[in-house]
């Protein structure tokens, strides 16, 4: 309930850090009631020091869910299914597990009768604006309060030595750690980099900011084997080697994967991508065991999977998909729509593959399936079978009716093809 | 000239094996008059050779075109262009030269008349299409003789043993070597295995396979450092800081990637892919250089070229060309309009790339250009720069009407997306 | 069962004209018995003739099955709820038909018993292909004759005339109408023209050729309003002012759409197309109801669907259904993964239009919805509502992020857009 | 040269009208000078009448610019051979007329020394995201002064009232025509008519609303017969049969076009449609000229456009500038990319057609072209030509490898398609 003379009930996705601590002071001030979210998605975090932090500054209650099992069931897997990755290079990690979060805290708003919802995203990046996508997307009526937005707060807080000295008066404890020279997001799926002397995108990262896995120069001598088997698209097994162990629990699998690809220096990436709001920006990211699905995934697809239906997936719903994510479209109807082809597009994506990782590379050594789209004797080179090689003949003659055609009226023009050109 | 009582001239494509010797005899047999071709397309092969066997064996002439410069400039480099690929894995090396091979053979062909042009490809493959599209795309009249499906060549030679038996018969001389268990295609870009006991997709390629590169464990401990700079999304410099020297002619500079990543175990890969005609193929390729130049050139691309523009080029470009090059249309009026567009695409790819080579890793450590399409103050997290924090608020406004109305009228039929549900 | 002495049974899509006439004799004549079969797909024919002749003529057996309402409800529906078109303007009705056909015809070759399957299409249409492949894609051991592609038929029946005279050999009835100087081919949805007079594209179609429709100038001076409602995307009440009826059987509405449409003179084309074998075809067309059909579809999904998913439906499922339909690869795995994520598209396309028949026009004169993602307050440009004006201060500044770093990367490269120049 | 005292001076988009006439005087009344522009694209207009009522109320200049033809040749023609078309049905009259206006306008700021420009655009719709962005993409250091997304602006005035009261205190003459129920736009291209009693889309326009054309009902009984010549794409040559005239101007064959389709009742639309900023709006408009134009451009391309060129076209500029287009990004680098690709997909686009234009309807009568690629004989369904019959038959064998695969894989889990059943 809203206390008497509150302007309302903020929920406030809180960190535990001292931006989300300074903004839950600051929000109490401004005469709200704070409640802190704190989701756990896989991140390394004192969840009960951040309880305890909470409540000690004077948040009227605090709420920690658990979401790894739904970040992993349906987010990261679908996201698997689909193949989805970001100009080619980022695997999405962040952009997964906004919607999850944000779906966390409007259940809880619901419940703790709140307005308003309050987060300590920057202006300038994509988390914001994915956050508060979701948040619209699923209750259209929330307020949003977003404080480093707010000239208020952002003239009043310009730098980290401001917060500090509010903490100080405020007695927000503040941990010891020095400030890294970039800011970091971690989740089970991955983490990342950004900001701080990331911002010259020339700066080699220092060898010490990778922190979820070895470099590939210190990662074991030697290869570890491994086997994925999928069922729709989705990892339903995992067997290692070397332990002999075999699991099957989604995220026990992916759990098992993040630590194999950890241990073998696997899923480090280096870009300069384009944010959602039209700055280009420099961010590094470690997805060690999603680097690994991707592979596996990718590698049984070309055993299972129609030609023309890879072909139409590849060109419409791993790009739509994948930009939805990464601008935080999850609650919309783009999204119900493109994943909604997903299903038809796996049902033969049943198989295994066998994979070595080593030092970095994660490299493919066989898959099979029962799926019966690839036949080994149609396709020998070694024997007829399927269709004669006078049909090829047919084919290529009918294939050659529009070239040839195209060529004579160009003939006709005078044009040939037949001397070196450029080619542009 | 033709010969009198011959039913014509035959240009084969020739490469001095047992299968092309044989065509060549046959074709002979058969009342043609053959002029023998090899184009020199960076391939390790005795070509000296090969002229003298066909010489021998009764080529009317022989003719080698060097066309190593052309494959780089006109086919290879326009391909890095546009980031070409094929089923997401595959860099398309043996597509990439089968045009400049087919143009060379035309070219032979109008001068030494010949209305007729022959090759050695199967009746299953991909390259029999290409050839063949690419002779009709520049030579709308000639004639194919595909004796691989002529049932009267392919009935008369079922196997091996029965092509070894006709050039006993035919004093054709076999080179001692036995024959692999598979097939290979090599040129400056790639090599490819295929067929043999690579048709099952389980079985692990032996490890004596791999011809080009050697395998990442044996690859040298110590990492090596290049530099590589492209101007309009070609590169046109590559220093190699352990030798200290510095490469600019494009042939060079792709010769020398190609050793740099030979040496450091880069380029392998191990697919099953969907051929041209609709089956399913396992195949095997090393693609040194092109792997190292694809990851610098997306890379670059991050840093310079314009998000809607990139995102544009991925969805139709990339693929699009790549399926051109794939399936054989590289003489078409499709191709034609595909790649008018990419030097619009490529004007601001200018700048450099640095790279760290190590065991079948291309890890990039940092980039940079002068085009200035990034702007470090812009994007920095720590200042304010180009726009206002409340523009964004703005902006997630305008962006959220859509979303909002959506979720009002799902809300107004009494659906919620807040209970965590199955995403599919 | 098969008689003995045959070579087996084979199933022949008999139309009861000249040519599946003497196809029939002439299958009997090699060795074979024949099932005759005719669908009823909505075409103006004697089906009780056609089974009499054919009986007559020597077939084993003739099935005729009434197709109409699966036609409308599986194939056209569908059609209608994707917007499929081909080339931008070709409704797709022969293509429509096949699938129908086809499936039919496999369902009776299984119960009968029939290896083969045989049809009287050309080898140079598109029919021949989409039945053949549907053939395959239903059952792919089935084995089929087409005779227009046999040597030994065509060179023994180079034309008409030898037709007639083998006609009249073997006592094959002939009817005493005059050929037309064009083929044709009916169905629920349209009809076709082409060959003969219309292979010249610049020839103007005679105006006795068009059968289904008036012309627009012989079309009823006085408009006619309908209504048509649709449930998620499909057509499901129509209501005619004029008769103060309402048709809500699915085939009913198509039919009586037909029956408006052809009276006022709507949906005659006139194109030329290209065909799935690369060939360039002119072909006119009256798709009277479908018409309509498209036109009020179209314009209940401005109202009802939503920007994005409409741009992605637009983008990825009508062009690619429209080539699946086109191509005949109903019966594939494309099929069934791009026609999974129609209804996700649909689902909001809920409501009614209001439309004006007018001597060949369709004219939209209203529509409205439950739907609610129409928001005439938001829309309003009288009135504040959902967003504030400087809220898309906040949007334009943000969007134009990119483009004005573009704007200065250009400026100080020296280049200027502001002077008139040629665009391209 | 800035007026001491000033606040600098601003180059206000002018009509002459309420609306930017009180911006005029506002703009003075809060300090700065004021340059007023109008431009000349083809809209009824007096502008001497608006140049004298800008100065009289203030103006320190007035410019207007005749860019007529550069709208024609460098905007219409263009997306002409582009058939541009968003959402399936608007032209995007008022998109293409924005970019010549900013970059007249821009050309003035700059001579005149203006940091400021303004407009009179709503808060709510696509012209001022379409003005600015272009503003920004042509000189990204201008600052735009938006009124009435200003609240001492629009608090100000919150009605037309509150604006004839001001106009009365401030002595802008005020024309007596009373305000029609909705707002207009228009151009040589097209005229807009929206909100007000459009709002509800559910109401019919009412017959007076539309003003360039007459209805199809009050068109002429007797049709009218014309010939477009189109050279690459681009309308060369109109020939009118009625008055035996020929047209080569690029802007008379459009204005004549206009004048001829006007009369025939050709280019009313009504749609609801998407805004850039996510709303649904209702339009009607009328496109006479563009309507005839579109149709014969794309009747040409049947017969003289490669199938994949079009294809691809059609799947990826069409659609892309279109987009770019509507919501103006006509000065980016997706524009630049996009149009890029034009001139290659309309080198062969050369012929002419011939058109009937009757009561609302653009008749395709025929089209010749000296092109090449359509081929009668090869076409021709009554002789052989180009390739065998047989030919087509292995191109079936070859196209069905993957669906027989697919559908044995099927059958192998008991699936069968032979039944009917729902198609989703």
């Amino acid at each position: 309930m809203v206390q008497p003379g509150s302007k309302g009930k903020v929920l406030l996705a809180y960190s535990g850090g001292l931006d989300t601590s300074c903004i839950l002071v600051w929000l109490i001030e401004q005469g709200y009631d704070v409640v802190a979210y704190l989701a756990n998605v896989g991140q390394e975090e004192d969840f009960n020091a951040a309880r305890e932090k909470a409540m000690k500054i004077g948040a009227k209650s605090f709420h920690c869910d658990d979401l790894r099992r739904e970040f992993v069931e349906e987010l990261i897997y679908p996201a698997v299914q689909a193949n989805c990755i970001y100009e080619g290079i980022y695997l999405l990690g962040t952009s997964l597990a906004r919607p999850v979060i944000a779906r966390g805290m409007m259940a809880v708003a619901k419940r703790e009768g709140c307005d308003f919802v309050s987060h300590g995203c920057t202006g300038k990046g994509n988390d914001q604006v994915r956050f508060e996508l979701a948040f619209y997307g699923l209750n259209p009526e929330i307020t949003v309060i977003a404080p480093w937005r707010n000239p208020e707060f952002y003239d009043r807080f310009p730098g980290r030595s401001a917060l500090l000295q509010y903490a100080a008066e405020k007695g927000i404890p503040v941990s010891q750690t020095t400030s890294k020279p970039w800011s970091t997001d971690e989740n089970l799926f991955h983490i990342s980099y950004e900001a701080g002397i990331l911002e010259d995108p020339n700066t080699t990262p220092p060898a010490d900011m990778w922190k979820l896995t070895q470099s590939p120069q210190e990662a074991p001598e030697k290869p570890e084997d491994i086997t994925i088997e999928f069922a729709n698209g989705l990892p339903v097994k995992l067997h290692v080697k070397e332990t002999g162990k075999t699991h099957t629990d989604k995220v026990d699998v992916f759990v098992t994967l993040n630590a194999l690809a950890r241990n073998h220096g696997i899923g480090r990436i280096d870009i300069v991508e384009n944010r959602f709001i039209g700055l280009k920006s420099r961010g590094c990211y470690e997805s060690p065991g999603a680097t690994i699905l991707r592979a596996a995934h990718m590698d049984l697809e070309g055993l299972t999977l129609d030609r023309n239906v890879r072909a139409l997936r590849d060109q419409f719903i791993t790009p739509q998909l994948s930009n939805i994510l990464y601008n935080g479209y999850f609650f919309s109807p783009e999204r119900d729509f493109v994943v909604s082809a997903i299903p038809a597009s796996q049902k033969t994506v049943n198989g295994e593959v066998k994979l070595k990782l080593y030092k970095g590379n994660v490299v493919v050594c066989g898959r099979k399936s029962d799926e019966g789209l690839y036949d080994e004797s149609a396709a020998s080179m070694d024997e007829l079978g399927g269709f004669l090689p006078t049909d090829t003949t047919g084919f290529i003659a009918i294939e050659s009716i529009r070239l040839r055609q195209w060529a004579k009226a160009k003939a006709a023009k005078g044009q040939s093809g037949i001397e070196p050109t450029d080619v542009y």
